[in-house]
């Protein structure tokens, strides 16, 4: 099933997130995300074998930067150089080299986020050559040990509602439990603490359980607003408690967990390898308790979110403390791929990206990938349209 | 002179830096520069009186991010949700809070310049309504004590040359002592250890003293290589040692101030406060010593820079240390404004944005501003065609 595949061309489309959402801090209404497709000179039933990718969800598209810099420095490399990946495709090692070329250390933002939607077209592409689910490709190229009975998954969401907004909290988590989730992630931070602390209690008793409920307040707080809200929140037994000050803020990691015992999670916003030392080194993260959401989308690709995880485990870490941002298929067969902690979803929000196909597994709190080849992206019915128009 | 100034319109223009020049890291020949031209509505001899900034030097132009993003939610925001600022035009604190409207905390990298390049614009719109140099405005604007005698300044340079360069080291640095520089700062890390101390040598020997070289490695080095070079390079009494491991590697820097008694120079690759104060609490910087390198135009404009050097001055740090990357007259008339250490020239290299004007006066190691309105970015000859086509 090898055959040796090259790059022949590649494309950005940036398409608007539908729906509108709002965490604490940010109005998803105008974000927008990068679908990339990598081409390929190999074609199978008269058409190229095309590598799909983008760069997860909850920040922007990067065609500028796409356009300008990553896809341009990759077409002007010898195809030669760029091979030897799985399945006899390029490599995405080398793709994500050859892109970060007379790119400058430091400033781990929006380059990360067009770097990653760019290696993971070109693991798309590589799963698809040797016509197998991504998380095959990626569990043989890392030596991991998959999910093969379906991974972890809980429902994020957990909105604010008032008089005007149809439905209220109940519905919603109604709903995920209607679908067989059984836990949920829920905002902070958006009410006062009285008004967050009943919908926490509320939360619990329709989950059954404190331990099927996190709640995220999106790096809301300052640091005397982080500790006294996690200083309350601490008595409940919740799942996590996330984001609770600036992302990059390891001080404020330290002071956490210092004092408060419930698992504290963040990571979301660390975009390279030297952040998560950092938060590492500095952040006083507990082995086996704490949580790391990093994002492989938003993070230059698999091969840092790679890195990433051989530092956590270099630190004493467990890959099950390890669930990233971003509820969606290409971090499913990550998760799944690389065995680790669980995924999230986002029902219904962050349209067309966010969410799984219909032929993915949903039960008892578990979701398995199907067994189409690449991430299957193509089985999400939302993002159809937009795959058509890249690759038209 | 104050007449209620509004934008009515904001334009970039993509600029390539001419010249090739390469340090250790990264090859600066596809490297371009974004301008920016904030429009306002107050006309002068029949022209409109505009604002221009760019992104400093270095990196990358910001064109998609400030098209997509910053410049259509300045745009749309209310003219008069803006006002406020010096000599009755747009306040730039308020211009910069809008353009990050929904943006997410962390993640500070290309992001960080174009909003720099924006907000840039808007003080030397705001100069130019007071018919004043940047530097009286900015300083009047934060009360600081301005140099009003000129600011130290250093040539930037130091290249490696072989057989095949015309030049050598010799007469490169020759030519600086000639402009009237005193002091200079050379690459290093490109060659052997045993190269580069015949190199640095030399330059020690020509400028009259150790304490006139700086030596800079580009964060090029591991942290075995950082702490390797820099005992060895402890015993010269060099002027500083800049960027020996990773910009973000805070560890690292913690770990050569303990060891090594030549100051320290880090900070190029520091885009926001958050990424100052973890320096601050995890890198052990020593107070009147170590040297901070932060450039406005990487990270958020003035404001945020002015943030940063509180937060050193609130940890023990004084002014005097700080001195920002970027040898271009946006950083003069920071450095003159906020009476900072110096600043830095690269001559000949980084054109159009680097370097003078030929009204700014350099004397015995110090460079002073002209009288120019704003930045007078107008009076660098190089950079008039480019002002010519975005205001075209």
């Amino acid at each position: 099933m090898t055959e040796t595949a090259r790059i022949v061309e590649i494309r950005e489309l940036s398409v608007p997130l539908k729906g509108q959402v709002a965490n604490a801090v940010v109005n998803f209404a105008e974000h927008d995300v990068s679908l990339v497709a990598v081409m390929s000179n190999v074609m199978r039933n008269g058409k190229p074998v095309v590598g799909l990718g983008f760069n997860s969800i909850g920040r922007f598209a990067q065609g500028g930067l796409l356009n300008r810099r990553f896809i341009p420095r990759v077409l002007a490399a010898m195809p030669d150089s760029l091979g030897g990946g799985p399945n006899g495709g390029p490599d995405p090692a080398k793709v994500r080299a050859v892109a970060m070329r007379n790119e400058k250390p430091g400033g781990h933002g929006d380059r990360a986020a067009a770097v990653a939607a760019l290696e993971l077209a070109v693991w798309d592409l590589a799963a698809k050559l040797g016509d197998e689910p991504a998380w095959v490709t990626m569990a043989r190229a890392y030596g991991t040990t998959p999910h093969r009975d379906g991974s972890p998954v809980y429902a994020a969401g957990g909105y604010y509602y008032d008089g005007m907004s149809k439905g209220s909290l109940a519905e919603e988590l109604a709903g995920y439990l209607d679908q067989g989730f059984t836990s949920v992630k829920m905002k902070i931070g958006g009410a006062s603490l009285a008004e967050d602390t009943a919908r926490i209690e509320e939360a619990i008793g329709m989950l059954g359980g404190a331990d099927r409920v996190a709640v995220d307040a999106n790096g809301r707080f300052d640091r005397a607003e982080a500790l006294s809200w996690g200083r309350h929140l601490d008595g409940y037994g919740l799942r996590w408690l996330e984001e609770m000050g600036d992302p990059l803020d390891y001080g404020v990691h330290a002071a956490l967990v210092a004092e408060i015992d419930t698992a504290i999670a963040t990571g979301e916003n660390l975009f390279s390898r030297q952040d998560v030392r950092n938060l590492l080194a500095f952040g006083a993260p507990r082995p086996g308790k704490d949580i790391f959401q990093m994002d492989a989308g938003l993070s230059y690709g698999l091969g840092e979110y790679a890195g990433m995880i051989a530092d956590l485990e270099s630190a004493g870490h467990r890959r099950e403390q390890v669930m990233p941002h971003g509820g969606h298929l290409i971090n499913l067969h990550i998760v799944t791929a690389l065995g680790l902690g669980g995924c999230e979803a986002y029902p219904k929000v962050f349209v067309p990206f966010g969410g799984y196909a219909p032929q993915c597994r949903l039960q008892d709190g578990r979701i398995s990938p199907s067994d189409a080849p690449g991430f299957g992206l193509e089985q999400k019915v939302d993002l159809q349209p937009e795959i058509e128009r890249i690759l038209a």
